[in-house]
C-alpha cells in the first residue's frame, strides 16, 4: 500500500470544500454565514458519529445473549458513555453559536427558509434507534411531517423503517426480561421471588416520610413491578432494573449497573443540548416563527422544540427508578445461591 | 502590620471546620454527606459573591446618571459577565454531584428532612436582587412560605425587603428610560423619532415572512414600543433598548450593547442551571417529594422547580427583542446630529 | 432530634462570616479582593473533600486483601472517578478568577504579602497522601521550606508525617504485586509466566515500525518488566498492570482495569489545572515575583510552578504503560485455567 | 431561486461520505477508526472557520486606520473572542478522543503511518497568520519540514506565503505604534509623553516587593519601553499597548483593552489545548515514537510537541506587560488635552 497523508486520508479536499454561502447569490455578504454552515457540518459529523455508535451497541444487545465473560458489556459502557460525551460537547459547542448575534443572523437569516435544523435526518434516526416512540412524541407523527420545511420523502421511509427495528431501548427490555437472577430456579421454596418483592415493598412503604401518600405509593409500586409495568417497560423489566440498581456492588451487576447508569446520562446530556438550543434559538430570533417552529411561552403549535424537551425523554423510566430504592441496610434478604451466581469463580 | 499568612487571611480554621454531617448522630456512616455539606456550601460562597457583585453593580447604577466618561460602564459589564460566569461554573458543578448515586444519597436523605435548598435565602435574594417581582414568580408568594420547611421570619423579612428597593431591573428600565438619543431635542423637525419609528415599523413589516401574521405583528409592536410596554418595561425603555441593539456598533452604545448582552448571559445561564439542578434532581430522587417539591411530570402543587425554570426568567424582555430586530441595511435614516452624539470627540 | 434546617446544617453563620478582605485596613477599597477570597476558600473546600475521598480509599487499599466480591473496588473507582471531576471542576474555576485584570488584582496584591498559594497545606498533603515522593519532586523539599513566606512549622511536620504513611501510590503497588493472575501456580508448565512474558516481549518487537530502535526497546523492556521496574513500580506491579490493560474485557479485570484509568484521569486533570493556574499567574502578574516564584521563562529558581507541572506527575509510570501495549490479535495463548480465574461462577 | 433545504444547504452528502476509515483494507475491523477520523475532520473544520476569522480581522486591520466611529473595532473584539471561543472547545473535544483507550488505538494506529496531526497544512496556516514567527517557533524550520511524514512542496509553499504576508502580530504592532495618544502634539510642554514616563517608572520602581531587584527591572524597563523593545513589538507598541491596560476605563480605550485581552485569550486557550493534546498523546502511545515526534520526558529531537508548547506563545509580550503595571491611584498626571482625546463628544 503506498504511503498515506493525513489530508487524503481525512479527504480535507471534499470536507474543507463543501461550504457554500448563499448570501452572496443574494448580493449580500454576511459574515456569519460560515459560521452557521461550519457549526451545522460539525454536528451532522457528530450525528453520524452517535449512529456508527448506536449501531454497534444494537448489534451486540441483539444477540440471543451477551456474555458476561467477554468484554461485550463493557464495550456496550464505553459507547454508550461515549455517546453521552458527545452529547455534553455539542451542548458546550451552543457558546460558538452564541458569539453571533440576533442582528448578524438576521443578515442571512431569510435566504435559509425554508430550510431549518427540524430537517436534520440524522437527529430523528438517532432518537428512533435509540428507542423513542411516536407514541411518546410531542406533537406525535408531527416530527416527520412532509410539507413545507418537512422532511422528503425519501427521508421519511428512512426514520419510519428505523422505527420499525429493534432499539435500544426494546432490546434493553429484552435483556433485562431475560435476566436470570430474579427467575425461580435460583431462589428456594421458603425465599421465592414473590417473597422477596413482597418483603421489599413493605420496607420502601415504611421508609417513606409523612409528605408522601402510603396508599398512592403502594398501587403504583404493585403497577410498576407486578402488574402493567412503566412506559415502555414491562413489570419483569422493571424488578431486574431495580434489582440491578440495589445490588450493583456485586460484580456481575457492576457493569450492567454501569450501562444503566451511561443511558441515563446520555439522555440526560441530550436533554440539557435541546435546552440550550432552545435557550439560543429563542435569544436569536425572539418570538419569530422559526420552520420547525420556536416559541418561548408554548401556546401555540409552533413550540414543537419546546414540547419535545418535556416530553422526549428516552429513558425516564430508568430515572422513575430512584422513587422506589431504599437504603441498603433495610434490603431484605436473598438465598445464599442467588449471591453466589452474582460472584466470581475464584472466590 | 504583622506578616499575613494563607491560612489566617482565608479564615481556613472556620471554613474548613464548619462541616458537621449528621448520619453518624443517627448510628450510620453515610460516606457521601460530606460531598453533600462540601456542594451546598461552596454554592453558597458563590452565591455571597453573587449578591456582592449585584450590590456594587445596584450601587453604581443607583446614581443619577452614569458617566460614559468614567470607567463605570465598563465595570458593570464586567462585573455582570462576571456573575454570568459563576453560574456557568454552578452548572458544572452538578457534574460532581452526580458522582454521588440515588442509593448513595438514600442513605442518608431521610435525616435531613424538612431542610431543603429551597430554604438558601442567599438564592432568593438574588431573584429579588436581580429584579425577579413576585407578580412573575411560578407560584406567586410561595417561594417564600414560612411553613415547615419554609423560610424563617427573619428570612421572610429580609427578602421582603430586598423586594421593595431597586433592582437591577427597574434601575435598567429608568437607565433606559433617561437615554437622550431618541429624545426630541436631538431631532429635526423633518425627522422626528415618531417619524423613525414609524419608518422602522414599515421596514420591520415589510421583512416578515410568509408564515407570519402582518396584522398581529403590527398590533404587538405598536402595543410594546408605544403603547404598554413589555413585561416590566415601559413603552421608552424599550424603544432604547431596541435602538442600543441596532446601533451597537458607535461608540457610544458599545458598553450599553455589551450590558444589555451580559444580562441575557446572567439569564440564560442561570436557567440552564436550574433546568440542570431539575435533571439531576429528577435522577436523585425520582419522583418522591422533596420538601421545595420536585415532581418530572409537573402535574401537581409540588411542581415547584419546574414551574419556575419555566417563570422565573428575569430579562426575557430583553431576548424578546431579537423578534423585532431588522437587517442593518433596511434601518430608516436618523439625523447626523444624533450620529454624532453617538460618536468619540477626536473625529 | 429537632427539626434541622438548611442554613444550619450547612453552618452558614461560619462560612458566609469568613470574609475578610485587608485592603480596607489599609485605606483601599479594592473590591476584587472579595473574589479572590471566596475563590481561594472555595479551592479550600474541595481541597478538604479530596482529602477526604483519598482517605477513605486508602483505608480500603490498606486491607491485606480486597474482595473483588464486595462493592470495594466499585467504591474506589467512583471516589478517584469523583476526584477526577473535582480537579476538572477546578480547571474550569479558573475563568472566574480570569474575570478580575491584573490592574484589579494589583489594587490588593501587595497587601497580602507574603502570604500565598503556596502555603496551601492541603495542597501538599493531597500530593503527599497521593503519592509524589520528595524525591520526584521539582526542587527537592523546597515545597514545604519554612522561611518567608513559606509553610508553618505544625504545618511541615503534618506533611512530612503524611509522607511516610502508606500513599496511595505504594498501596497501589503492593495490590498489583499481591495479584495473583501472573503467579506461577495457576499456569501450566508448558505454559509459564516467564514463557508468556518472552512471547510476548517477542510480539511487542516485532509491531515497533522502523523509526523505532529494536535495540533499545529491548533493553527497556526487559529492565521495566523483569530487572528494575519503572519509577516507583517494581517489575512484578509493572507486569500485573500491564496484564490488566491487556486483558481488561475479562470480569474479573474490568473494574480494576477502570481504576487505573481513573488514576491516569486524576492525574491529568490536576496536571491540566497546574498547566492553567500557571497561564493564569502568568497573565495575571507577568514576571513579578510571587512569593512561590513564578517564571514564564523558567529560567531561574523561582519557577517553581513551570517545574512542578513537568515534575510532579503522580502516575507517570501508569501512562508510559501504553509504549508497550500490543494490538490485541496478536496476544500470545495463556493457560485455560487462567482464563477461568478471570471470569464469572456462572458460566 | 428554488426552495432550499437543510441536506442540500450543508452538502451532507459530501460531508457525511468523506470517512474511509483504511482498517478494513487491512483485514481489520478497527470500531474506533471512524471516531478517529470524525473528531480529526471536526478540528479541520474549525481551523478553517478560525482562519476565515484571521483572514477577516486581517482585512480590517490592514486599512490605513480604523476608525473608531465605525463599528471596526467592535468586529475585531467579536471575532477574536469567537476564535478563543472556538480553541477553547477543541480543548474540551479532547474529552471525546479519550473515550478511545490506548489498546483500541492501537487496533488502527500503524496503518495510518507516516500520516500525522503534524500535516495539518491549516494548523500552521493559523499560527502564521497570527503571528508566529519562523525564528521565534520550537525547533526553527522543522515544523514546515518535507520529509517521511512532513508536508507537501505545495503546502511549504503556501506556508511560507503566509509568513511573509501581513500578520495580525505586525499589524497589531503597526496600529499601537500608530496610536496618537502618547504623540508629543497632544501634549504640553511641561507635561512631555517622555516626563510621562519617565514618572511613571520611578512609581512603578517604588512599587516592587523587596524580593525584586531594583537595578534589573529598571534597566528591563527602559530596555522594553525606551530603547529596544520586547519580542517582536517596538518601544513605541509597547509604550502604547501599556497606555491602553492603565487607561482603559476611558471610553478610547475601551475595545483597544478587550482587543488586547482576546488575543491573550485567544494565546492562552490555543496553549491549553496544546497541553492537553500532549497529554491525551501521551497517556495514548506513551513513549512511542509518532511523526511529528511525541516524548513526555522531552529528552530526544522527537519532542516536538513539548517544545512547540513552551515556545509557540503567541502573544508573550502582552502578558509580559502585567510587570510593568502600577496601581491606578499612583499613576502620574496626564494632561487635560490628552484626557478630552479620550472620551465622547457629547460630555
Amino acid at each position: 500500500m503506498p504511503d498515506i497523508d493525513y489530508s487524503t486520508y481525512l479527504r480535507l479536499h471534499e470536507v474543507l470544500g463543501a461550504q457554500h454561502p448563499v448570501s452572496p447569490l443574494h448580493g449580500v455578504e454576511a459574515h456569519d454565514e460560515m459560521l452557521f454552515i461550519v457549526t451545522h457540518q460539525v454536528y451532522e459529523l457528530w450525528f453520524k458519529q452517535i449512529i456508527y455508535e448506536l449501531d454497534s451497541v444494537l448489534e451486540v444487545l441483539q444477540r440471543d445473549s451477551i456474555d458476561d465473560n467477554t468484554g461485550d458489556m463493557g464495550i456496550i459502557v464505553q459507547r454508550v458513555n461515549r455517546m453521552a460525551a458527545i452529547w455534553r460537547l455539542l451542548g458546550r459547542q451552543i457558546d460558538i453559536l452564541e458569539t453571533m448575534s440576533p442582528l448578524d443572523f438576521l443578515e442571512f437569516r431569510n435566504f435559509l427558509m425554508p430550510a431549518s435544523g427540524f430537517q436534520s435526518v440524522q437527529f430523528k434516526l438517532i432518537e428512533a434507534k435509540a428507542g423513542l416512540r411516536v407514541a411518546s412524541r410531542y406533537g406525535g407523527e408531527y416530527y416527520k411531517h412532509m410539507g413545507h420545511g418537512g422532511v422528503s420523502e425519501t427521508d421519511h421511509a428512512h426514520i419510519t423503517a428505523a422505527e420499525t427495528r429493534p432499539t435500544i431501548k426494546t432490546l434493553l427490555r429484552a435483556w433485562l426480561e431475560r435476566m436470570p437472577y430474579l427467575m425461580k430456579k435460583l431462589w428456594t421454596s421458603d425465599l421465592t421471588p414473590r417473597r422477596f418483592l413482597t418483603a421489599y415493598r413493605r420496607a420502601y412503604l415504611a421508609s417513606l416520610n409523612n409528605l408522601e401518600d402510603r396508599e398512592t405509593r403502594r398501587d403504583e409500586f404493585s403497577r410498576i413491578f407486578v402488574r402493567d409495568g412503566h412506559g415502555d417497560f414491562t413489570p419483569a423489566a422493571m424488578r431486574s432494573a431495580l434489582f440491578i440498581m440495589l445490588y450493583r456492588d456485586y460484580p456481575v451487576f457492576q457493569l450492567p449497573y454501569q450501562f444503566l447508569v451511561a443511558l441515563l446520562e446520555f439522555d440526560e446530556q441530550l436533554s440539557i443540548w435541546r435546552y440550550r438550543h432552545l435557550m439560543m434559538l429563542s435569544r436569536m430570533i425572539g418570538l419569530r416563527v422559526g420552520t420547525g417552529g420556536v416559541n418561548r411561552e408554548g401556546k401555540n403549535k409552533d413550540s414543537y422544540l419546546e414540547g419535545a424537551l418535556k416530553s422526549n425523554r428516552l429513558f425516564a423510566e430508568l430515572a422513575d427508578l430512584s422513587t422506589y430504592l431504599i437504603e441498603r441496610r433495610m434490603l431484605p434478604q436473598i438465598p445464599v445461591g442467588v449471591l453466589r451466581e452474582l460472584g466470581f469463580a475464584h472466590s
